[in-house]
């Protein structure tokens, strides 16, 4: 289990207690206020392996990540992307694109990004780190922007960006269990 | 911490120990192998839960959840998904699906039920349960056959079936890093 012992050598040494999963499903949050302070080369790296684990669709794993840290592409992205404000503060993105020259079917490939980053906010929260899904794909527009200032070719379709760095505070779980959406057998 | 609280209610005198977030996360493999036997109703609550808990483009929750263990629809969807013939065994199906009147923007549809579905998927795998995740959207064929099956009504789309069962072996973990997928600040 070479990801877990990472996972614990990350940990070791900072406070943090390991999270049962459906604790972590249950407690994560979306985190819009960060203190500035960097993330670590190791949570990034977890963080990534965690998106890279996600399942995909015939096992095509038709996904690529671009990490930006750079400040001036972090400015761009927030001239353009209307909820990213919070990107310079937390100051590291990474954009989860899909690669459709390996899965040219696109419900299938926003599916296996976005299984994907659901398994790094998750990562995330886990580490005590915090972190928010920045929809993408498809808003023309955005889609457009990003794959111009990312430079990306064009079968690598931006799908969303997840901003990830150290919380300023933790927020209260929500329990958004509702009975009236679950349906026995037929509608 | 009510939710959590449930899950241990769940574990106790099942042998089921915690299971950390990284580690469910590198663990987890698609499971295809059932040895027949339903999950509990607990267990299908806790992963619902867990699906209600990821989140969503604007928080619009456009998510419904049809749960599956009727065995002659079981049998019907084996008839026209190719990916489904574990699921008489497994006993049981969830098949989550958008509503588009919520959330008219495909792409986000898409992403708020992959993200439910990849956080029921980890519970599963979390409960010591196995489970799959079989594709519906955008195959044409498929939304159709599951829509008149399921009689959903025309703003509901179904994108994914997740088959759940208690798995008949344990699978290998596998690594799925790529350093050749990661870019840095732009492609």
């Amino acid at each position: 289990m070479y990801m877990h012992i990472l996972h614990r050598k990350i940990c070791k040494g900072k406070g943090y207690v390991i999270m049962d999963v459906l604790e972590a499903i249950n407690t994560r949050r979306s985190i819009r206020k960060f203190t500035g302070e960097l993330i670590s080369d190791d949570e990034l790296k977890a963080i990534l392996k965690a998106g890279f684990q996600a399942p995909s669709a015939h096992n095509l794993e038709p996904r690529d990540y671009v990490v930006i840290k750079d400040r001036e592409i972090i400015e761009r992205i927030t001239e353009f992307h209307p909820y990213s404000k919070m990107l310079p503060e937390a100051g590291c993105g990474i954009v989860v694109c899909g690669d459709r020259e390996k899965q040219p079917q696109m419900g299938f490939l926003v599916a296996d990004c976005s299984a994907s980053i659901q398994n790094m906010l998750l990562a995330a929260h886990g580490l005590g780190l915090g972190a928010v899904w920045c929809g993408i794909y498809a808003v023309e527009n955005l889609v457009k922007s990003m794959s111009e200032l990312l430079n990306l070719p064009e079968k690598i379709i931006p799908i969303g960006l997840v901003v990830v760095g150290k919380k300023a505070a933790d927020k209260e779980p929500k329990d958004r269990y509702d009975e009236n959406k679950i349906h026995y057998n037929t509608w």
